[in-house]
Protein backbone atom coordinates (compact mmCIF):
# COMPACT_ATOMS: atom_id res chain seq x y z
CA UNK A 1 0.00 0.00 0.00
CA UNK A 2 1.07 3.74 -0.98
CA UNK A 3 1.47 5.99 1.64
CA UNK A 4 -1.13 8.84 0.59
CA UNK A 5 1.21 11.22 0.49
CA UNK A 6 1.96 9.99 -2.82
CA UNK A 7 -0.05 10.52 -5.58
CA UNK A 8 -0.17 8.09 -8.72
CA UNK A 9 -1.58 7.98 -12.14
CA UNK A 10 -1.49 6.43 -14.94
CA UNK A 11 -0.74 6.74 -18.30
CA UNK A 12 -0.16 5.82 -22.00
CA UNK A 13 2.23 6.67 -24.45
CA UNK A 14 -0.11 7.97 -27.16
CA UNK A 15 0.84 7.61 -30.95
CA UNK A 16 1.08 11.29 -32.00
CA UNK A 17 2.59 11.83 -29.06
CA UNK A 18 6.10 9.43 -29.83
CA UNK A 19 8.70 11.33 -31.55
CA UNK A 20 10.59 9.17 -35.01
CA UNK A 21 12.53 6.85 -32.51
CA UNK A 22 9.23 5.70 -31.23
CA UNK A 23 9.87 7.07 -27.88
CA UNK A 24 7.41 10.09 -25.67
CA UNK A 25 8.44 13.59 -26.73
CA UNK A 26 10.38 15.25 -23.61
CA UNK A 27 7.57 18.09 -23.58
CA UNK A 28 4.55 15.49 -23.67
CA UNK A 29 6.51 14.23 -20.24
CA UNK A 30 6.88 17.73 -18.89
CA UNK A 31 2.99 18.52 -19.89
CA UNK A 32 2.27 14.99 -17.67
CA UNK A 33 4.29 16.04 -14.91
CA UNK A 34 2.53 19.23 -14.36
CA UNK A 35 -0.61 17.58 -14.36
CA UNK A 36 0.19 15.49 -11.89
CA UNK A 37 1.66 18.08 -9.60
CA UNK A 38 -1.95 19.64 -10.32
CA UNK A 39 -3.54 16.57 -9.39
CA UNK A 40 -1.88 15.63 -6.64
CA UNK A 41 -2.31 19.46 -4.93
CA UNK A 42 -5.95 20.00 -5.96
CA UNK A 43 -6.34 16.12 -4.49
CA UNK A 44 -4.84 17.75 -1.04
CA UNK A 45 -6.62 21.33 -1.35
CA UNK A 46 -3.78 23.28 -2.75
CA UNK A 47 -4.50 23.27 -6.29
CA UNK A 48 -4.94 26.01 -8.44
CA UNK A 49 -8.51 26.77 -8.30
CA UNK A 50 -8.43 26.52 -4.43
CA UNK A 51 -5.44 28.91 -4.29
CA UNK A 52 -6.43 31.38 -7.02
CA UNK A 53 -9.90 32.24 -4.86
CA UNK A 54 -7.41 33.32 -2.45
CA UNK A 55 -5.88 35.55 -5.36
CA UNK A 56 -2.80 33.33 -4.98
CA UNK A 57 -1.31 31.51 -8.43
CA UNK A 58 1.31 28.00 -8.04
CA UNK A 59 4.03 29.55 -10.65
CA UNK A 60 6.88 26.93 -11.65
CA UNK A 61 10.61 28.12 -10.96
CA UNK A 62 12.50 24.78 -11.68
CA UNK A 63 12.27 21.34 -13.30
CA UNK A 64 14.52 19.09 -14.09
CA UNK A 65 14.01 15.17 -15.85
CA UNK A 66 16.30 12.55 -15.47
CA UNK A 67 15.54 9.76 -17.83
CA UNK A 68 17.26 6.12 -17.91
CA UNK A 69 14.87 5.43 -21.13
CA UNK A 70 11.73 6.81 -22.52
CA UNK A 71 8.04 4.97 -22.69
CA UNK A 72 7.90 3.28 -26.28
CA UNK A 73 4.59 4.25 -28.23
CA UNK A 74 1.64 2.44 -26.66
CA UNK A 75 3.70 1.48 -23.04
CA UNK A 76 1.66 1.96 -20.24
CA UNK A 77 3.19 3.89 -17.65
CA UNK A 78 2.87 5.68 -14.07
CA UNK A 79 3.88 8.94 -12.60
CA UNK A 80 4.66 9.17 -8.48
CA UNK A 81 4.52 12.55 -6.90
CA UNK A 82 4.72 14.02 -3.70
CA UNK A 83 6.48 17.07 -1.79
CA UNK A 84 9.54 16.78 -0.63
CA UNK A 85 10.37 19.74 0.89
CA UNK A 86 8.59 23.16 1.54
CA UNK A 87 10.21 26.01 2.61
CA UNK A 88 9.18 29.49 3.19
CA UNK A 89 9.06 30.59 -0.31
CA UNK A 90 9.44 27.32 -2.44
CA UNK A 91 8.65 24.14 -2.32
CA UNK A 92 10.08 20.65 -3.68
CA UNK A 93 8.06 18.44 -5.74
CA UNK A 94 9.44 15.13 -6.89
CA UNK A 95 8.51 12.62 -9.31
CA UNK A 96 9.23 8.72 -10.27
CA UNK A 97 7.88 7.45 -13.67
CA UNK A 98 7.90 3.89 -13.96
CA UNK A 99 6.84 1.02 -16.29
CA UNK A 100 3.78 -1.56 -16.00
CA UNK A 101 6.51 -3.74 -14.78
CA UNK A 102 7.66 -1.58 -12.19
CA UNK A 103 10.92 -0.67 -14.64
CA UNK A 104 12.09 2.44 -13.66
CA UNK A 105 11.89 5.10 -16.40
CA UNK A 106 13.55 8.04 -14.31
CA UNK A 107 12.66 10.53 -11.98
CA UNK A 108 12.09 14.42 -11.75
CA UNK A 109 12.34 17.51 -9.37
CA UNK A 110 10.31 20.58 -9.48
CA UNK A 111 10.64 24.01 -7.85
CA UNK A 112 7.17 26.16 -7.18
CA UNK A 113 6.64 29.25 -5.51
CA UNK A 114 3.18 30.64 -4.72
CA UNK A 115 2.55 34.33 -6.24
CA UNK A 116 -0.16 36.88 -4.96
CA UNK A 117 -1.99 37.76 -8.74
CA UNK A 118 -2.09 41.06 -7.79
CA UNK A 119 1.24 42.21 -6.36
CA UNK A 120 3.02 39.55 -8.32
CA UNK A 121 5.16 39.09 -4.74
CA UNK A 122 6.04 35.75 -3.18
CA UNK A 123 3.47 34.26 -0.47
CA UNK A 124 4.24 32.40 2.62
CA UNK A 125 4.09 28.80 2.02
CA UNK A 126 4.30 27.91 5.62
CA UNK A 127 1.24 29.72 6.33
CA UNK A 128 -0.45 28.41 3.15
CA UNK A 129 -4.18 26.76 4.92
CA UNK A 130 -3.41 27.07 8.54
CA UNK A 131 0.48 25.85 7.97
CA UNK A 132 -0.99 22.19 6.30
CA UNK A 133 1.23 21.85 3.51
CA UNK A 134 3.66 20.49 5.91
CA UNK A 135 1.54 18.12 6.68
CA UNK A 136 1.81 16.22 2.81
CA UNK A 137 6.01 16.62 3.14
CA UNK A 138 7.35 12.72 2.17
CA UNK A 139 10.86 12.60 3.33
CA UNK A 140 11.54 9.01 2.99
CA UNK A 141 10.26 8.41 -0.76
CA UNK A 142 13.90 8.66 -2.82
CA UNK A 143 14.23 10.81 -5.35
CA UNK A 144 18.31 9.73 -6.76
CA UNK A 145 18.77 12.56 -9.58
CA UNK A 146 20.45 16.31 -8.61
CA UNK A 147 18.49 18.84 -7.90
CA UNK A 148 18.18 21.76 -10.70
CA UNK A 149 21.83 22.68 -11.01
CA UNK A 150 23.59 26.43 -12.63
CA UNK A 151 23.03 27.39 -16.00
CA UNK A 152 25.17 29.86 -17.92
CA UNK A 153 25.46 30.84 -21.30
CA UNK A 154 28.26 32.64 -22.63
CA UNK A 155 27.44 32.38 -26.67
CA UNK A 156 25.94 35.72 -28.00
CA UNK A 157 25.30 34.45 -31.61
CA UNK A 158 21.31 32.87 -30.96
CA UNK A 159 21.08 29.63 -32.88
CA UNK A 160 17.28 30.58 -34.11
CA UNK A 161 14.68 32.90 -33.57
CA UNK A 162 11.34 31.97 -33.52
CA UNK A 163 8.40 34.06 -33.39
CA UNK A 164 5.47 33.06 -30.63
CA UNK A 165 1.93 32.23 -32.23
CA UNK A 166 -1.25 31.73 -31.69
CA UNK A 167 -0.68 27.74 -30.07
CA UNK A 168 2.25 28.88 -28.32
CA UNK A 169 0.19 31.05 -26.16
CA UNK A 170 -1.65 29.52 -22.23
CA UNK A 171 -4.44 30.62 -20.43
CA UNK A 172 -2.87 33.14 -18.85
CA UNK A 173 -2.04 35.36 -21.78
CA UNK A 174 2.01 33.62 -21.44
CA UNK A 175 3.94 31.49 -23.74
CA UNK A 176 3.15 27.71 -22.05
CA UNK A 177 5.33 25.95 -20.32
CA UNK A 178 5.52 23.24 -22.25
CA UNK A 179 6.28 24.90 -25.74
CA UNK A 180 9.36 25.94 -24.99
CA UNK A 181 10.55 22.40 -24.29
CA UNK A 182 9.60 21.92 -27.57
CA UNK A 183 11.37 25.05 -28.95
CA UNK A 184 14.20 24.27 -27.08
CA UNK A 185 14.49 20.10 -28.16
CA UNK A 186 13.80 21.54 -31.55
CA UNK A 187 17.45 23.63 -31.76
CA UNK A 188 18.87 20.13 -32.37
CA UNK A 189 18.28 18.21 -35.73
CA UNK A 190 16.85 14.64 -36.14
CA UNK A 191 20.04 12.81 -37.00
CA UNK A 192 21.39 13.95 -33.47
CA UNK A 193 18.34 12.30 -32.00
CA UNK A 194 18.76 9.15 -34.25
CA UNK A 195 22.16 8.56 -32.32
CA UNK A 196 21.59 10.15 -28.84
CA UNK A 197 18.84 10.18 -26.48
CA UNK A 198 18.35 12.82 -23.86
CA UNK A 199 19.10 11.84 -20.48
CA UNK A 200 18.67 14.94 -18.20
CA UNK A 201 16.67 18.17 -19.52
CA UNK A 202 16.32 20.92 -16.90
CA UNK A 203 14.34 23.78 -17.01
CA UNK A 204 14.66 27.06 -15.31
CA UNK A 205 11.77 29.64 -15.79
CA UNK A 206 12.75 33.01 -14.80
CA UNK A 207 10.21 35.80 -16.50
CA UNK A 208 7.38 35.01 -19.30
CA UNK A 209 7.00 35.51 -22.81
CA UNK A 210 4.34 36.67 -24.84
CA UNK A 211 2.29 36.80 -28.09
CA UNK A 212 3.76 38.30 -31.32
CA UNK A 213 7.73 38.35 -29.23
CA UNK A 214 10.14 36.63 -30.79
CA UNK A 215 12.43 34.60 -28.68
CA UNK A 216 16.31 33.81 -29.53
CA UNK A 217 17.96 30.27 -28.50
CA UNK A 218 21.33 30.87 -27.80
CA UNK A 219 23.24 27.64 -26.82
CA UNK A 220 26.64 26.95 -25.87
CA UNK A 221 28.56 23.42 -25.59
CA UNK A 222 30.12 22.65 -22.12
CA UNK A 223 33.47 21.03 -21.72
CA UNK A 224 31.58 17.94 -20.30
CA UNK A 225 29.51 17.82 -23.39
CA UNK A 226 25.99 18.71 -22.06
CA UNK A 227 24.32 21.87 -23.72
CA UNK A 228 23.48 24.77 -21.81
CA UNK A 229 20.81 26.98 -23.23
CA UNK A 230 19.28 30.33 -22.95
CA UNK A 231 16.15 31.81 -24.37
CA UNK A 232 16.04 35.57 -24.48
CA UNK A 233 12.93 37.52 -25.73
CA UNK A 234 13.11 40.88 -28.20
CA UNK A 235 16.70 40.89 -28.79
CA UNK A 236 17.81 44.01 -30.63
CA UNK A 237 16.46 47.63 -31.41
CA UNK A 238 16.75 49.53 -27.90
CA UNK A 239 17.16 46.75 -26.17
CA UNK A 240 20.16 44.59 -27.46
CA UNK A 241 20.54 42.17 -24.98
CA UNK A 242 16.72 41.42 -25.09
CA UNK A 243 15.23 39.52 -21.77
CA UNK A 244 15.78 36.28 -20.37
CA UNK A 245 12.79 34.42 -20.23
CA UNK A 246 14.41 30.61 -19.07
CA UNK A 247 17.56 28.54 -19.37
CA UNK A 248 17.74 24.99 -20.24
CA UNK A 249 20.13 22.16 -20.06
CA UNK A 250 20.62 18.95 -21.86
CA UNK A 251 23.16 16.02 -21.13
CA UNK A 252 23.03 13.33 -24.34
CA UNK A 253 24.35 10.09 -24.18
CA UNK A 254 25.23 7.99 -26.96
CA UNK A 255 22.88 5.42 -28.30
CA UNK B 1 -27.16 0.65 -22.96
CA UNK B 2 -25.16 1.74 -25.63
CA UNK B 3 -24.55 -0.51 -29.02
CA UNK B 4 -21.50 -2.07 -29.22
CA UNK B 5 -20.41 -0.65 -32.48
CA UNK B 6 -20.07 2.60 -30.95
CA UNK B 7 -16.70 3.01 -28.91
CA UNK B 8 -16.94 6.23 -25.99
CA UNK B 9 -14.08 7.25 -24.61
CA UNK B 10 -13.08 10.68 -21.60
CA UNK B 11 -11.13 13.23 -21.37
CA UNK B 12 -10.50 16.21 -19.40
CA UNK B 13 -9.15 19.50 -20.63
CA UNK B 14 -5.86 19.90 -19.38
CA UNK B 15 -4.45 23.16 -18.08
CA UNK B 16 -1.68 22.87 -21.11
CA UNK B 17 -3.94 22.26 -23.86
CA UNK B 18 -6.46 25.27 -23.95
CA UNK B 19 -5.38 28.47 -25.79
CA UNK B 20 -5.89 31.52 -24.35
CA UNK B 21 -9.47 31.72 -24.44
CA UNK B 22 -9.49 28.81 -22.37
CA UNK B 23 -10.85 26.61 -24.29
CA UNK B 24 -9.58 23.35 -26.04
CA UNK B 25 -7.12 23.68 -28.76
CA UNK B 26 -8.28 21.94 -32.05
CA UNK B 27 -4.52 20.35 -32.61
CA UNK B 28 -5.56 18.55 -29.01
CA UNK B 29 -8.96 17.52 -30.37
CA UNK B 30 -7.77 16.46 -33.81
CA UNK B 31 -5.40 13.91 -31.17
CA UNK B 32 -8.23 12.94 -29.17
CA UNK B 33 -10.49 11.76 -32.25
CA UNK B 34 -7.56 10.02 -34.00
CA UNK B 35 -6.79 8.53 -30.39
CA UNK B 36 -10.59 7.05 -29.91
CA UNK B 37 -10.64 5.96 -33.98
CA UNK B 38 -7.12 3.79 -32.59
CA UNK B 39 -9.27 2.48 -29.39
CA UNK B 40 -12.35 2.17 -31.21
CA UNK B 41 -10.27 0.14 -34.20
CA UNK B 42 -8.17 -2.12 -31.92
CA UNK B 43 -10.65 -3.05 -29.58
CA UNK B 44 -13.02 -4.42 -32.69
CA UNK B 45 -9.38 -6.50 -34.39
CA UNK B 46 -8.93 -4.02 -37.10
CA UNK B 47 -6.56 -1.36 -35.38
CA UNK B 48 -2.82 -0.34 -36.39
CA UNK B 49 -0.55 -3.24 -34.74
CA UNK B 50 -2.99 -5.64 -36.11
CA UNK B 51 -3.14 -4.04 -39.39
CA UNK B 52 1.02 -3.75 -39.27
CA UNK B 53 1.08 -7.34 -39.02
CA UNK B 54 -0.47 -8.29 -42.42
CA UNK B 55 1.63 -5.09 -43.49
CA UNK B 56 -1.23 -2.85 -44.34
CA UNK B 57 -1.32 0.76 -42.32
CA UNK B 58 -4.62 2.93 -42.18
CA UNK B 59 -4.11 6.08 -44.05
CA UNK B 60 -6.38 9.16 -42.77
CA UNK B 61 -7.41 11.21 -45.84
CA UNK B 62 -10.14 14.11 -44.63
CA UNK B 63 -10.86 14.96 -41.29
CA UNK B 64 -14.29 17.71 -40.82
CA UNK B 65 -14.83 18.53 -37.20
CA UNK B 66 -17.90 21.58 -36.36
CA UNK B 67 -18.08 22.70 -32.83
CA UNK B 68 -20.76 24.19 -31.44
CA UNK B 69 -18.14 25.33 -28.68
CA UNK B 70 -15.09 23.62 -27.11
CA UNK B 71 -14.64 22.03 -23.61
CA UNK B 72 -13.17 24.86 -21.21
CA UNK B 73 -10.45 24.30 -19.08
CA UNK B 74 -10.72 21.65 -16.59
CA UNK B 75 -14.21 20.39 -18.42
CA UNK B 76 -14.55 16.97 -18.50
CA UNK B 77 -15.83 15.57 -21.77
CA UNK B 78 -16.04 12.09 -23.99
CA UNK B 79 -15.97 11.11 -27.52
CA UNK B 80 -18.05 8.38 -29.36
CA UNK B 81 -17.02 7.19 -32.43
CA UNK B 82 -18.22 4.81 -35.19
CA UNK B 83 -17.95 3.41 -38.31
CA UNK B 84 -21.11 4.60 -40.83
CA UNK B 85 -19.83 3.37 -43.99
CA UNK B 86 -17.17 0.83 -45.36
CA UNK B 87 -16.40 0.68 -49.37
CA UNK B 88 -13.76 -0.69 -51.02
CA UNK B 89 -11.40 1.64 -50.41
CA UNK B 90 -12.68 4.40 -47.97
CA UNK B 91 -14.41 3.78 -44.86
CA UNK B 92 -16.11 6.66 -42.87
CA UNK B 93 -15.93 7.06 -39.42
CA UNK B 94 -17.72 9.54 -37.48
CA UNK B 95 -17.39 11.22 -34.46
CA UNK B 96 -19.72 12.87 -31.32
CA UNK B 97 -17.96 15.43 -28.63
CA UNK B 98 -20.18 15.86 -25.91
CA UNK B 99 -20.14 17.03 -22.29
CA UNK B 100 -20.54 15.25 -18.81
CA UNK B 101 -24.48 16.54 -18.08
CA UNK B 102 -24.53 15.36 -21.93
CA UNK B 103 -24.56 18.94 -24.01
CA UNK B 104 -23.32 18.50 -27.04
CA UNK B 105 -20.00 19.96 -28.40
CA UNK B 106 -20.07 19.32 -31.53
CA UNK B 107 -19.63 15.99 -34.50
CA UNK B 108 -16.62 14.91 -36.45
CA UNK B 109 -16.53 13.07 -39.89
CA UNK B 110 -13.30 11.49 -40.65
CA UNK B 111 -12.34 9.45 -44.59
CA UNK B 112 -9.54 6.56 -44.10
CA UNK B 113 -7.69 4.50 -46.35
CA UNK B 114 -5.91 1.49 -45.80
CA UNK B 115 -2.70 1.37 -47.93
CA UNK B 116 0.21 -1.94 -48.30
CA UNK B 117 3.02 -0.91 -46.44
CA UNK B 118 5.57 -1.83 -49.34
CA UNK B 119 3.67 -0.66 -52.45
CA UNK B 120 1.87 1.94 -51.19
CA UNK B 121 -1.24 0.72 -52.76
CA UNK B 122 -4.45 0.86 -51.31
CA UNK B 123 -5.89 -1.98 -49.86
CA UNK B 124 -9.85 -3.58 -50.44
CA UNK B 125 -11.74 -2.85 -47.33
CA UNK B 126 -14.44 -5.20 -47.93
CA UNK B 127 -12.12 -8.22 -47.50
CA UNK B 128 -10.89 -7.14 -44.39
CA UNK B 129 -10.61 -9.80 -42.44
CA UNK B 130 -12.82 -12.13 -44.08
CA UNK B 131 -15.03 -8.83 -44.57
CA UNK B 132 -15.77 -8.83 -41.07
CA UNK B 133 -15.73 -4.92 -40.67
CA UNK B 134 -18.41 -4.50 -42.28
CA UNK B 135 -20.52 -5.98 -39.34
CA UNK B 136 -19.29 -2.64 -37.38
CA UNK B 137 -21.21 -0.60 -39.24
CA UNK B 138 -23.72 2.05 -37.38
CA UNK B 139 -26.21 3.29 -39.23
CA UNK B 140 -28.51 4.91 -37.04
CA UNK B 141 -26.30 7.21 -34.79
CA UNK B 142 -26.31 10.48 -36.69
CA UNK B 143 -23.33 13.13 -37.58
CA UNK B 144 -25.34 15.93 -38.44
CA UNK B 145 -22.58 17.79 -40.14
CA UNK B 146 -21.33 17.89 -43.67
CA UNK B 147 -19.14 15.82 -44.91
CA UNK B 148 -15.89 17.29 -46.01
CA UNK B 149 -16.13 19.26 -49.50
CA UNK B 150 -13.80 21.07 -52.02
CA UNK B 151 -11.02 22.79 -50.90
CA UNK B 152 -9.12 25.31 -53.64
CA UNK B 153 -6.91 28.08 -53.07
CA UNK B 154 -5.97 30.79 -55.95
CA UNK B 155 -3.30 32.52 -54.02
CA UNK B 156 0.51 32.09 -55.20
CA UNK B 157 1.71 33.93 -52.54
CA UNK B 158 2.36 32.14 -49.55
CA UNK B 159 1.96 33.94 -46.14
CA UNK B 160 4.40 31.49 -43.96
CA UNK B 161 6.79 29.33 -44.66
CA UNK B 162 7.78 26.99 -41.73
CA UNK B 163 10.70 24.71 -41.82
CA UNK B 164 9.83 21.17 -39.93
CA UNK B 165 12.23 20.04 -36.84
CA UNK B 166 12.58 17.66 -34.75
CA UNK B 167 9.34 17.75 -32.60
CA UNK B 168 7.00 18.21 -36.07
CA UNK B 169 8.15 14.34 -37.20
CA UNK B 170 6.48 11.10 -36.00
CA UNK B 171 7.03 7.64 -35.92
CA UNK B 172 6.81 7.24 -39.48
CA UNK B 173 9.55 9.59 -39.97
CA UNK B 174 6.54 12.04 -41.82
CA UNK B 175 5.12 15.04 -40.60
CA UNK B 176 2.73 14.45 -37.73
CA UNK B 177 -0.93 14.88 -39.09
CA UNK B 178 -1.67 17.10 -35.53
CA UNK B 179 1.58 19.56 -36.28
CA UNK B 180 -0.03 20.53 -39.72
CA UNK B 181 -3.71 21.43 -37.39
CA UNK B 182 -1.56 23.67 -35.28
CA UNK B 183 0.71 25.27 -38.09
CA UNK B 184 -2.62 25.87 -39.62
CA UNK B 185 -4.05 27.90 -36.75
CA UNK B 186 -1.20 29.70 -36.23
CA UNK B 187 -1.93 31.39 -39.79
CA UNK B 188 -4.54 33.62 -37.86
CA UNK B 189 -3.30 36.56 -35.06
CA UNK B 190 -4.23 36.38 -31.39
CA UNK B 191 -6.84 39.01 -31.62
CA UNK B 192 -8.47 37.47 -34.37
CA UNK B 193 -9.29 34.38 -31.93
CA UNK B 194 -10.07 37.19 -29.40
CA UNK B 195 -12.89 37.92 -31.57
CA UNK B 196 -14.15 34.92 -33.38
CA UNK B 197 -14.31 31.22 -33.06
CA UNK B 198 -13.54 28.22 -34.89
CA UNK B 199 -16.85 27.10 -36.27
CA UNK B 200 -15.88 24.10 -38.55
CA UNK B 201 -11.98 23.47 -39.67
CA UNK B 202 -11.37 20.67 -42.40
CA UNK B 203 -8.37 18.41 -43.41
CA UNK B 204 -7.76 17.18 -46.49
CA UNK B 205 -4.56 14.74 -46.19
CA UNK B 206 -2.90 14.74 -49.69
CA UNK B 207 1.19 13.92 -49.24
CA UNK B 208 3.44 13.25 -46.94
CA UNK B 209 6.05 15.83 -45.54
CA UNK B 210 9.33 15.29 -43.79
CA UNK B 211 12.17 16.49 -41.66
CA UNK B 212 13.84 19.74 -42.82
CA UNK B 213 11.36 20.21 -45.55
CA UNK B 214 10.45 23.64 -46.21
CA UNK B 215 6.08 24.13 -45.79
CA UNK B 216 4.61 27.49 -47.57
CA UNK B 217 1.54 28.18 -46.14
CA UNK B 218 -0.93 30.00 -48.81
CA UNK B 219 -4.49 31.14 -47.83
CA UNK B 220 -7.24 32.56 -49.55
CA UNK B 221 -10.30 34.15 -48.40
CA UNK B 222 -13.76 33.00 -50.05
CA UNK B 223 -17.14 34.76 -50.73
CA UNK B 224 -18.74 33.02 -47.39
CA UNK B 225 -15.95 34.14 -44.90
CA UNK B 226 -14.11 30.77 -45.06
CA UNK B 227 -10.57 30.19 -45.63
CA UNK B 228 -9.39 27.63 -47.36
CA UNK B 229 -5.29 27.04 -46.94
CA UNK B 230 -3.09 24.58 -49.00
CA UNK B 231 0.42 23.84 -47.35
CA UNK B 232 3.00 22.63 -50.14
CA UNK B 233 6.36 21.61 -49.40
CA UNK B 234 9.78 22.82 -50.99
CA UNK B 235 8.36 25.75 -53.24
CA UNK B 236 10.82 27.09 -55.16
CA UNK B 237 14.39 26.38 -57.28
CA UNK B 238 13.49 23.50 -59.53
CA UNK B 239 10.37 23.31 -58.59
CA UNK B 240 9.08 26.61 -58.41
CA UNK B 241 5.15 24.96 -57.73
CA UNK B 242 6.55 23.17 -54.74
CA UNK B 243 4.28 20.33 -54.07
CA UNK B 244 0.60 19.69 -51.98
CA UNK B 245 0.86 18.18 -48.67
CA UNK B 246 -2.54 19.12 -47.35
CA UNK B 247 -5.51 21.55 -47.82
CA UNK B 248 -7.61 22.66 -45.05
CA UNK B 249 -10.72 24.84 -44.53
CA UNK B 250 -11.72 26.94 -41.64
CA UNK B 251 -15.08 28.41 -40.81
CA UNK B 252 -15.68 30.98 -38.39
CA UNK B 253 -18.02 32.56 -36.02
CA UNK B 254 -18.31 35.96 -34.49
CA UNK B 255 -18.11 35.42 -30.65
Amino acid sequence: MKDSKVGTYSFVAEPFHVDFTGKLCMGVLGNHLLNCAGFHATERGFGMAEINEDNYTWVLSRLAVEMEDMPAQYDEFSVDTWVENVYRLFTDRNFAIYGKDGRSYGYARSVWAMINMDTRKPADLLTLHGGNIVDYIETEKPCPIEKPGRIKVGSCMPMRSVEMHYTDIDINGHVNSIKYIEHIMNLFPLDWYAGHVVRRFEMAYVAESYYGDTLSFFREEKEDGSFDIEVRRNVGGENPEGEVVCRSKLKFDNK
